[in-house]
Parts: C-alpha cells; structure tokens; sequence
C-alpha cells in the first residue's frame, strides 16, 4: 500500500489533531483487489469505528446491485464514516470524520484500506474547526 | 452570508464537476443563528437532498441531549450529506458529497447554509475519483 500523505508522523498533523475540534480525512482507494458487498460494508465500518475508538450510533449501507458498487455511512458520537465503491474502477472514495482527543482516525482509515486490499492510496487531511477565539 | 470561495461561477469548478467523479465540498457554517434540533435537521437534510437533484436513500440523525447538537446524515444513490452541530460555538461542520452530472452539491449546501441562517461560511470543494484513465 502507497500512501501519497503519510500523515500519521507529521508534528503538524498532531498540532492539527490536538488544537481543531475534529479531523477530516479525505481518501481515494485505488486498486482496490476487495470490493465489499453490503455485509462486507457493514462489518468493515463497525470495525474502522471500534478500531478508531468512536462510538458508533448507527450504520446504514446500500447496494446498487450485482457489480454495480456499495454506499454505507456510519454516524459515529465522534462524527461519521463513509465508504462508495465504484467496482468498476477498483475505486472507493472514503471519508474518515473524528472528533474528540481520544479517537484515531487514521487507524479506522487503515481497517478500511485493509479491507478492501487498497493498492494505492491518496490522502487528504482536514482541520475541522469553528472561527471562535481558538478554532480554526 | 460571506462565501469564502464561491464556486458556482468558477470556469474551473465546472471543468472539475463534468470530468471527476464527484464532487465534495467540505463547509465550516459560521455564526449560525437556527441550530436545528432532530426533526429540522432531516427536514433540512432531505430538502438539501431534493433541491441539490439527489436521490434520497436514507437519513440518520442523532440528538446529543439538551443544548449538545445534533448530528445526521443523508445517503444519497449520489453519495452523501452530513451535518455535525456545535451550537455552544453557533458552529456546523457540513460536508455535500454528489457524483453525476444532473447533481448540485452546491445547491444543497445553500439550503444548509440558509436553514441554519449561517453568517459566514468557509468552503472547500474537493474533486474525488478513480485514478483510471481519464480520472484523477
């Protein structure tokens, strides 16, 4: 697996983490050789919530049909968990929304590369903040 | 309503829009003067769905208790919606997520920005795709 923004070691990328009230992880999977089906889906966004220290609250997922992709969120109390497939391009784009110190978005990111056997993919991390005194 | 970047009238964003997947615009609402409680926001989230030409699959909201916020989400057959609701910072973290040319993620985000009365929004719009030929 490639990552394009290893965010994981960056001091800045822990500033960010420690002073925003949530962090926004972007990512495309490419190469994806494990499109998930619904209970697939389901099982890998409990799984990324648990792994990443959230509470989940709900998840909800749909299937386009045979070979045609899958949607699934997970509404966490720390924010949410999204996963789209595109079975046809070996593509699911991601998104990864915790907030809170005591969560880890970057290992629920990493259950979800994992289970889908992502070749390649591309990050993008965002600091999600309000503009009061302190924030964003 | 201040728009930090309007891109509605962008010959870039269009270029964007016609030739990526989707579309993801990612929206700190500021100032907001109408936090919603459960009910207002899946009426917010499905009208949002409506005017930005998505097809509804289902919502979720979540209710923090008295005062806490809400949180929701709207999965679409064209992606997604989210809200997160900070109403002790009058703060909304919102992200519109729509693949197909007939969607109008930024149509749906200005019923968002409207519902919640925000005065002032910062926007980021982020292009998702495949790195197949022809994607990202």
């Amino acid at each position: 697996m490639a990552l394009d923004t290893d965010v994981s070691t960056s001091p800045e990328r822990h500033m960010k983490q420690t002073s925003a009230l949530g962090i926004h992880i972007i990512a495309e999977l490419d190469g994806c050789a494990a499109m998930p089906d619904k209970d697939a889906l389901a099982s890998l966004l409990s799984n990324a919530a648990l792994v990443g220290r959230a509470q989940l609250l709900n998840i909800h997922v749909h299937g386009f049909g045979d070979g045609a992709g899958v949607a699934g969120v997970a509404l966490l109390a720390e924010s949410h968990i999204s996963v789209h497939t595109w079975p046809e391009f070996q593509y699911a784009a991601v998104d990864v929304f915790m907030c809170g110190a005591a969560a880890n978005p970057e290992a629920a990111l990493k259950i979800l590369v994992t289970g889908m056997q992502a070749s390649h993919v591309r990050v993008e991390t965002l600091r999600r903040d309000s503009q009061r005194p302190g924030g964003a």
